[in-house]
């Protein structure tokens, strides 16, 4: 007997159809003797139908009342999925985020878990119940509902397995794994039978959109056994993710190719190259709760220094507004924002013992006539800006380059 | 200064257009030094959609899962109109049941409330905020979300009301006030400028929609001063629910006529007329949280007796097969239902002074040829069962005999 994390997004759970599939999918585990936890997303569609909702009644909403209001999504689906189980003559019960309870921070729309209570849910779990648990949501200490942002159900699910000492999460999507790249922009992009978690962190923070972050962290960090599948599918192995230390010296040098058309590029030009400049410039971002992704800093010259980073583009006008206002204090000549760019990274933990992938991206992205604005790399990957324009057809060229689609 | 506890209904927070409007009454409120408390219940719709995908995913619907699934309802509702107040520059908080917290006992569907901790609500209140809270909804001891059942937003008021000992606590509806009797029924039927508590309950109790039974009750038991207005209407006095000692001779001798076609009548036959009967017919029902309104019970004959109570005619099977299956116990020779009954009250404290209410009633019925089939009374109310075809035009004549339209 197992005990086994499944986690169901919004388009899995998107009708009471596909409620029923997916408690025809936990009657199966069941069956086979498996303790099961299932963590669950709003239905596809309800949180946009309740944004819109929020936007007619005020235009800067207060995050810890749009928590109220989102958290809804998920404690639908729960008491559902739960009946479902039921239906099928299983024991289910639901938990919302506060009822488990999930304790995080108290940054709404974007709320870290700082604890599972696990007291109330092991012994649902001993007593032979199948257990429902809303993902995306938990409560801070003062009660309040909060949310662990877009995605975050993932990290529920992940966190959950931690905390219950599962023996695999499985995370079920509307692909059937991790892919070398985005099959809508490479046909022939392949599916991966597995992917370390590091390489996994480095895809998921790039733009695969397939598994949330931090909830790749979370794994990470636990050593949760996590695995990406099709709800869609019957049957399908999905791609694992592993350790590191699991991999072989035959692992291809590069697994995939990220890529992320959301990211805007902001540089602080000309400023004077005193330690701690870094911190001053990012410091205030962070304290806004915007996610800074790139960072580059090259060597400065006759004192002074350019600092470059990303952000979401959604979040390209605030930083703005905040460096602006910082611009004298800092002593910086220029603040440019340029939301046209994206952003395409090789990884591959076999990068690390083979030389010469850089100068071979870099010579493909040549020879297709693609000019390279800004480069960053770490032990397994690389990491460039271009303009959005040629993302495309240098996604194709690498991925044929580095024979991604054998 | 004044703390004004405003509760809102279905239609009245139906859509975003709607829930401005609240917003607008309450800032009225608000600049006028008033402090407040909304109570709203789901927008109008919602339950009726969640209740449709609860039905497509399990055929007998644990209640405790339904209630996790339904309590979304105002928590959507409670978000949006404490946003909808923040945009008019106004400090609001919202509040689900859990979180005020609203403590009930473990009846799922139909819970009843058992305290209203008021140390956060108090604090918040004398911060400043607009305190928006959940109605229909709390949590039982072990943090289980419950529903007071339709209509128990009423409740969930008029027990905030007394719990933080507010002056008025007003109900808002799609009515006015409380009319002498049904309009749709009666077209020139009034609308009472007040009405007692005691005729209230005995209206609510038989079928005037507007308050529920057991906000009617708690406002009785607690004193607080309960207003019934449109919130469809900029201005208007509704009708106000008065203590009976402040009532005066002059009192009209009926104050309305209340009805309610729902009802089913059950009858034990030819039961051994022994000490403890009624209770062994009803302990049983009212375990299955069965609501049981008229008892009639005549004097018996040969140590024979007949036992008639009415139940909600949506509960009259479960009714009877709890009563076949002790039919041999309770020694009793046959059960009967009959749904087709209607049950039609005259109500008035002033019926108490005045002797022949009755023969008046019996006497303007027996002109119209209207059988009456089961009587009963109580100080202030004469109620009968009649058949539900005869409804409309009792009601009507009774309305014209009694001068309810002058």
């Amino acid at each position: 007997m197992s005990l086994i994390v499944q986690k169901f997004g919004g388009t899995s759970v998107a009708n009471s159809e596909r409620i029923n599939a997916v408690a025809d999918r936990v009657k199966k585990y069941v069956d086979n003797g498996h303790q099961v936890v299932v963590v669950v997303s709003a239905m596809s569609g309800e949180t946009n139908k309740l944004l819109k909702l929020i936007s007619e009644v005020n235009s800067k909403p207060d995050p810890r009342e749009s928590d109220v209001i989102l958290s809804t999504g998920e404690q639908v689906t729960i008491g559902l999925t739960a009946l479902a189980i039921q239906e099928r003559g299983i024991k289910a019960k639901s938990y919302t985020g506060s009822q488990v309870k999930i304790l995080t921070d108290n940054a709404h729309s974007k709320a870290r878990i700082i604890n599972i209570g696990t007291e109330n849910i092991q012994k649902d779990l001993n007593n032979g119940f199948v257990l429902v648990i809303a993902g995306f949501q938990g409560a801070d200490e003062q009660g309040n509902i909060t949310t662990l942002g877009r995605g975050g159900s993932d990290t529920t699910a992940v966190a959950i397995a931690a905390a219950l000492n599962a023996d695999e999460c499985q995370i079920y999507t509307d692909v059937d794994g991790i892919y070398t790249t985005d099959p809508r922009v490479v046909k022939n992009a392949k599916r991966l039978k597995s992917i370390t978690f590091e390489e996994m962190l480095e895809m998921a923070s790039l733009g695969s959109k397939v598994l949330q972050l931090r909830s790749v962290e979370f794994a990470g960090k636990y050593k949760v056994n996590l695995r990406v599948l099709s709800s869609f599918e019957e049957e399908g192995e999905g791609t694992i993710i592993t350790y590191e230390e699991d991999h072989k010296m035959e692992d291809p040098i590069i697994s995939g190719i990220a890529f992320n058309r959301d990211e805007a590029k902001v540089t602080v030009e000309s400023i004077p190259d005193t330690p701690g400049i870094a911190y001053q410039i990012l410091g205030p971002i962070a304290d806004q709760n915007i996610d800074v992704d790139m960072i580059i800093q090259n060597i400065g010259h006759d004192g002074l220094n350019d600092f470059t980073f990303t952000v979401n583009t959604t979040e390209l006008n605030k930083t703005l507004d905040i460096l602006e206002a910082m611009k004298e204090k800092l002593g910086a000549k220029k603040i440019i924002g340029d939301p046209k760019v994206a952003k395409l990274s090789l990884v591959g933990v076999g990068m690390r013992s083979h030389v010469g992938v850089a100068s071979k991206m870099f010579r493909t992205l040549s020879e297709e006539g693609i000019n390279i604005s800004t480069i960053s790399t770490s032990e397994i990957k690389i990491s460039i800006l271009i303009e959005k324009e040629s993302l495309d057809s240098a996604v194709q060229a690498l991925h044929k380059a580095f024979n991604l689609d054998q």
